[in-house]
């Protein structure tokens, strides 16, 4: 059973990595009329996205697997489409990064349901990554509506 | 002259990224009798790689080229050997990070001498990273000698 | 005459409270480029909209009267149109706070003339509510402007 | 799946408003002689289901649902006794408040469950909602046993 | 006008450490059911006159005249009836301090009439002193009333 | 149904409060190439265990039951294998230590599938423990592995 | 001369435990008018009574022997009544916690005295520990006086 | 014997008052080239001077008496000589302050030693407080050296 | 009325510029025996200075007016005479500097009472100005006395 | 040699304090959509030139010259276009002050090869000024991009 | 006797500066396993020992003797054994420092014995420095054991 | 090349720490009219002067060399004058201290060129020195100019 969990939590793992070197590459070339609000609100969600990671990793090695967080392993392990090279205008960049969160999401909920009852601690921790990644989803989806 | 700085600003960028997820996976996989003292070291010098990671990028950024620090381009860009699966005895680790340090440092010496006058705003960017890499690297030799 | 100061300060208390309530529902459903900067300017003048309105009702309760708070009484007490439902787009957000601020600091000004003398204290309180409340309403409208 | 949340998470939300005003207008009119330690604990609970009814509304909004906490909503929507005019001595404050704490506490058990793995992370922001509003309803009742 | 400003400043400084010397007399000395209640707010009010008393000698010295806090001033000066030697009950602390307040408000509400526009700046001073002193009556009061 | 609830936070309660005072004697007498690293390690975890003692505590108190957490309780409670007299080496330190925490942790699990929907606020704080408890668990046995 | 100072700081040493831990029961299980005040002052005694134990214990061990505060050693070797089971009013909890400390505090003499010239260090640290404890005794007793 | 305690506590929180009045009435009259200097130095005294009056008389009260620091207790019962009027010049604040600061503490040693074992709690307060009245003495009179 | 009033703040905003443009040199090029005295009041005072300039500047934009701040504007704007060039003795520089304060000081109370009721905010800005110059004044002048 | 490195840092403060005042007008009647996000930056932008004209002035006097920073010298000695008078656009905002900031960067550079050796310290200085300078240039610009 | 007391305290002082420098030249040279603990304890040691130094020698002035604390002083006056050049292996390191500690901490018992009465402010400086001495050279020798 | 930097590195040391000391040695026995001003100035600057020792001395070990900064190496290697003994005046102490950070200044530039490109981080670590080591030359300096 710890092992199903540990496969669970490692997928999560790559994600989160990945989404941090994603925003933090959006972070930088963003450009635009909203540039400092789409440069802050991007560094907020990488530091929640590193907070997540490593709480993530280190339930991992709790459970007594080791954590696989290398950038080989994140290169290709993680699913993402690719962030576009260059400056990328604020709305391209919104809607890139919302997009990849969304796909996040859907990913984590199903992971959230299949641990269930037989590890509630990773669980516990899947739910609440998972409320921080929608809601940064939220307040980057806001910047484009109407 | 920008195109030849921002080249070797853009190198430092990736090194750094990957020395800081490489950090991170030592972090949370070393084992042994050092273990606390290990695991805390190379977070703090995580916590200095990521900032110089911002600070090189946004420079990139300020002299009007896009920096890149996407997860292929540090899987694909970065010299440094891959960090051992699974855990990692204390040892082991220690000998690694500060290897991958003095590689990266020798580097970063090349880098400043070509620099010099062309940016001296770039210049020093780039020693002041290399001296808390250098640091940081002096405090896990120090963990071996003897 | 602390009844005529306490009048004022009554209906004060329940715009103040009434503002505080739209502040969080247009901070809540704002929508479009401006998105964050709208969402957080509007956090910011809810924080000192509840101050305020913690000021005034304690300094009614000191000159012997009860202050009134209660859902019912804001809800039937308070002049300022109803806020549109649903999610709200930026520009018709900022046009509608700032709106009800104007409306409010004009009707502060005649009760800081009405106070006057009577009750200095009671009259320096809305008077330091009013700069804080027009500083909100301007910071909001020079959103819009050109 | 959503709508059905959303509903139970806007009931949350009009119950968490209704009770913050509540809160205040109990934390100003107050007295007897333990005026003191009231009115410091139940600003302390407003502080709490303040920041809970952020909380919601931003789930609700996160989930596509715009939130409504306009006054004229919790006016009308919220179904807690009203709270007595004027001053109101230490005993009847705390029987009020901590029969309305009981109210909603009941409600959000229901909620909880209907929402079950639905939603986790909805279910997982009323609990802690639950958590904290228990509690302080437990500090309250304490102040009358014996 | 100066000199008639003094005066008046003077007159509240030797009250103001008159009943900064009373609120710690009283805090030391009550004894009773709510001591820590009381205890604490009188600490609390001691915190503000010794500031206000600060603030009004500081603008006595600014429009040129000495201020005068000496011990023998005050004993002489201060018209305030002499605290009760001993350990002193709850209800008796609370009416003498919040009776010595309500005397000094009294007449510091005279002296912002006179001072007027002779001295905006002393009287603002005289203003924000009553503002605080009268809040910290009425928080006492409540510990009595019903 | 609250009774059976109580009766597992009241079993939780017993064995964090003795985990505590274990904590703290290990704290003390540990002694070895290690000590700076155990000494920090385990009063970190001493106060994670008096702030889940307390959150346990007040939870019991709150569903109406009074929680026992006196020294003659912990005493004949507990069952964790007494710790050793004297300064006790830093491998027999961990060892010690970590199994306590793995015993504990086995009747985390156990209670949180118990108590399951029948009070998911307590359950909650009971995983929220465990994953502390865990966690502290696995810092320790990293520093004995290989 | 070690042993005899020694032997003075263990009995303090299981006293200070037992202490915290009566502390912590009357903390949770008080009820009454008065609850906040004695929950909270508790809570601060307890605070104090934890740093104290820490600070002898670590002298017990910077003079040579291994400090002894594990639950069966607290639970045989302190002579404090034990507290009641189930809630307590306030006026018996203040009347056992502020008798226990008053029974700690004679005992705390006799060793300071005892100790005197032979370890000045043990003896300051004695020293300080019962201004604390009496203090803290001073501010329950006075809750109960007229 | 606490009576004679109490006697010297209470003439102890006499002259400590009596020190700090004289000192803000020294801070707010001092005039010259060093004005800042002695302005600061005398409200770190003051400030200090005011926690050590605090603690002893608390002490007082603790020990079963009620201390006395009213205005009249303190205008009769403090045999400082009485503080120039008016504005005063550099040198002479210091030389008066640093002369009452030396006065009173020659009396506090006469009243260490008087105490001595008989109390050695209170012997600890009297001693921390001379120590920071002599430091504070030094700081002003080497300001006047040479 | 608006137009009146903005001239009256505009006029302030120059000379609150100019203050803080005059107290940085002063700042930096004051010598001789008080140097770190002055050079640290003089800090101070300017972070008072533009910290007012920007409520004043914020307060015309308030009333539908821009502010004008602009180095030419300050240059040919303010009426205070000419900062000597180079390093400055301590006296003179007080002496000028105090002028200067005092100078502004009798325009502001002009301006104070021209604005009255017409604008109780914006005259309650230059009362609470008004008194931190002032008080500024008086602190550098005491600097000098005798 | 010092007089030509104090006439590159006499010419740096004059700029310096110029973009500070120009910042600071900028901040305050900047109008339109992006209001908030660049009333902010520039504030940011002016504390920095506030600190680095602070280091540069200070330098100035460290190697013996008097720093000029008078309102009369800025307003004649410094070569930026003047900043428009009355409320400017956003966009017009960003292009005149990154505009500013470019002219004084290529300025800075030449100013830093011209020191070089002759004085290493007061070259660091400009270094580290001109990355926060260009920094801030970068910020504005990107808001403007695209 | 003031001569007696100055002279023990100047020979602490002495003591303490040698053992701060020899501290820091253990903290830069010390190499092997436990470097990060080693290196740390020691820079808090050096800390607390610059503190004592302080304190000490800030008494001597105060009691009107000129405390001696110059590099001759300390070369020539302090009897450490010589701390060996080069780098130092853990062991090594902590038998050293501690023996250095114990060495003082013998020196201080007696010295706090012959001051006794005549000085008990200067009494109760030596015992507090010698706790944090014994201290640290427990938390170092616990280093070693077993 | 690496002992040729370690050798001008290993005489700053010395350099440092000498100054540090003779710093404290002035902070504690100046005496005169500007006591607390140069009192304070002198803490500050040994407080700078104690953190670029540590960051030289960690500097030496980084390039793997043992940096000396022992007692008799400070004492024999140092070669600034000796400080005058017992409590010095004002202006003798500033001339004193002033002039040995003026003859360190000198030996820091030459240094810094000698260093040049063969370590540009031991190179600024030289110049970061050097700036704050003439800055507090200046502010004492200042002190004595007229």
């Amino acid at each position: 059973a710890n092992e199903t969990v540990a496969k669970d939590l490692q997928a999560t793992l790559v994600e989160l990595i990945d989404l941090s070197l994603l925003g933090k590459q959006a972070h930088w070339n963003v450009v635009g009329p909203q540039f400092r609000s789409i440069h802050l609100v991007l560094d907020e969600s990488v530091d929640l996205t590193r907070a997540s990671s490593d709480r993530v990793a280190e339930r991992i090695a709790t459970i007594g697997v080791a954590p696989d967080g290398r950038a080989e392993t994140v290169g290709t392990g993680s699913e993402l489409p690719p962030f576009p090279a260059g400056f990328v205008p604020v709305t391209d960049t919104v809607q890139f990064v919302s997009g990849a969160i969304e796909t996040i999401s859907v990913r984590m909920k199903e992971r959230i349901l299949r641990i269930g009852d037989s590890d509630p601690v990773s669980q516990d921790i899947l739910i609440g990554t998972t409320d921080e990644l929608e809601k940064a989803g939220w307040m980057l989806r806001s910047q484009l509506t109407i």
